[in-house]
């Protein structure tokens, strides 16, 4: 690394390299040039929402190893937005000595949900129940003996939900079996859940662990909708899931910020449901509510600098403006005018240019701490609609 | 103007057109890309702060009234980080019916500290005693009869108190006006003052009027180096610059944010000491500390929507990094690793090329209800360091 850590050079500043140009790339970049970092992104749309901020854009795909190798060439680090980065490549270049964080080594273990699974369990986490499914005929077993529902999940390539077929009977196993005809596929048993809910957990190299407030995530057709900070639990309940969240740290190590995801069952059992190794959309409130955002809080684990404990200044509802489920094409938001009349709201617009069935296109956080936050998520949804340009 | 207010558009998005791209145009910048705005700026340097964030940069002199002109044909509406954009020139493109907030009617009355001043005065708001100077003889016999000390400024062009000459006793009378020789001059009697203080209040087109939490502000060596929110006065002194506040955005018309500095003197009168016409300096603890902040509050108010009223969600301390009073160059800022233990801190770094004596560089922003601000202050100021580059 080139860089000074205890310095911020103007004439060489520390050049963050970040694999996908999404909205997490964009919020990511508003910090580090905040800090007047430089932001190379690698991304396959000249037009992807970091695009505008990039100090240097390489168009490319995530999984394009040259690409990546390109990126190495104008960065001082490496991180990523997305999973889908090509661990191989960014495996290679860390045994190079380039700075790669989180580790590739985590981000392969947790690419692929079985193997993501299959290491929580073998570290002492309670995750759900679980095994790889080859055949039918072993799905069919599988739910004899667990009982229904099941929930079918693709181990790789799969976002927001699309990867997961909830099987409520015998007679929907064949039909999930073929929509995921090809690709590997995990059973897992469906927890009955009373909430689900989330911890975004940073940690640097030097082994510092930090979290943010637990967020209480509400899901739409497996889409995050909305998220209360702090999420409505008991303080038992809230201790079980920041234990839960440190230990699969300390399993991990990889450095950075991530976002575990927990269901609480109904004995209040904390669970893990999912790990990302990024910023996370249940962590986006931290930008307007906590001392610290999630995307500062993860530039400055992958820089190995300290990492104190973040602040809840205010509660928090995000909710997430989501595409119609019926219609791709480009598209216009209304309810602007009403909307900034909500005391402590703040819009995030992604600009993507297209929308796409339920496409996460921006978000808005209210900061308040007398609301009703179901109250506030009907009002905010009444009010914006993504719709067809009228013009 | 071609944006319809409530709806934000994808493939036509709102072109936020500003004349100026230092710290202030910068983090408007932000704001502004969070909500898919375009930016368009206008600045002499290709390097200057805004440069990297803008969506297209015009290089030009704030006064070139052609350049200000292509800015109009770039953008939706035009606003101003600075005090010396050319006035006569947005007043033409006002009259053709172009937007432009704060209007250049009321830049033209601040833009000269005499011409606001008097109207100040005429609109029957506290102001400290002053008049226009053109002699020497004139201003030694204001001062016989005022008595020392006075202020003697420079009418115009003047930023960060570099337009400003104490004057202490008679014999310091002919240097002063030898300082400003050339330029036109006020004097102003000094007023002893227990705190100085500053208010941002906004205000859109429909006259809607919003004000953020009192500062207080340090200054040393007549630049700001501190401001601490809320302001440490009693509720009666509050109320008094909070009327004060809104009674001079009242009579001021224009539309947009303005930084309205004002004394607090021994006997807790409240007077103003100056106005600008734009985010300020002493408001930049909003972006951390507040539901919204000052640059958001900019943006809505010129383009007419919903004020509503800034809460404060955390006290705060803003502390400025200045470059050395004695060294121009090119410079690097070291204490970053030990400055980023602090719980609350947060970290803007302008990118200005080179420091300049006490050149505004970036600034820290300390967020917390349980510190002694003073104390912060020195911390602060003892880590981080402005220096040569060490390669």
């Amino acid at each position: 690394m080139t860089f000074i850590k205890d310095t911020f050079s103007i004439s060489k500043p520390v050049r963050l390299g970040i694999v996908g140009g999404g909205q997490l790339g964009k919020m990511m970049a508003f910090e580090a040039k905040r800090m007047f970092m430089k932001v190379i992104i690698l991304d396959p749309s000249k037009d992807c929402p970091a695009a505008s901020l990039a100090d240097k854009l390489i168009i490319g795909d995530f999984s394009d190893e040259h690409k990546i190798y390109d990126l190495s060439k104008e960065a001082d680090i490496i991180t990523f937005e997305i999973e889908l980065a090509n661990a191989t490549a960014l495996s290679n270049l860390e045994e190079s000595g380039f700075l790669v964080h989180p580790s590739p080594k985590t981000l392969f273990v947790i690419q692929n949900k079985y193997r993501q699974k299959k290491f929580l369990r073998e570290n002492m986490i309670e995750v759900p129940d679980f095994e790889l499914v080859s055949s039918e005929e072993q799905l069919k077993y599988y739910c004899s003996t667990s009982g229904f529902p099941v929930l079918l999940k693709a181990c790789e390539d799969s976002y927001d939900g699309r990867g997961n077929y909830l099987i409520r009977s015998e007679n929907e196993i064949s039909k999930a079996m073929t929509y995921f005809s090809g690709r590997q596929c995990m059973v897992e048993k469906f927890v009955k859940f009373k909430k689900e809910i989330s911890i975004m957990v940073a940690r640097n190299s030097s082994g510092t662990i930090s979290y943010f407030p637990v967020a209480e995530n509400i899901h739409e057709d497996h889409i995050l909708k909305t998220s209360i900070i702090p999420a409505r639990i008991s303080k038992e309940t809230e201790t079980k899931a920041i234990d839960l969240a440190i230990m699969t740290m300390k399993s991990l190590k990889g450095s950075g910020i991530f976002g575990i995801e927990m269901f609480v069952d109904e004995d209040d059992n904390v669970l893990i449901n999912e790990i990302a190794p990024r910023p996370h959309n249940s962590g986006h409130y931290s930008i307007e509510a906590c001392s610290i955002s999630q995307f500062e809080q993860h530039i400055r684990a992958v820089l190995d600098y300290p990492l104190v404990q973040p602040k809840l200044l205010s509660n928090a509802v995000m909710i997430n403006i989501l595409g119609p489920y019926n219609y791709t094409g480009p598209y216009e938001i209304s309810g602007i005018d009403e909307l900034f009349a909500i005391p402590g709201v703040k819009i995030h617009i992604y600009g993507k240019l297209e929308t796409k069935p339920s496409r996460k296109l921006g978000h808005v956080t209210i900061v308040s701490n007398n609301m009703d936050p179901l109250l506030i998520k009907r009002n905010v949804e009444d009010l914006l609609k993504v719709r067809q340009p009228s013009f």
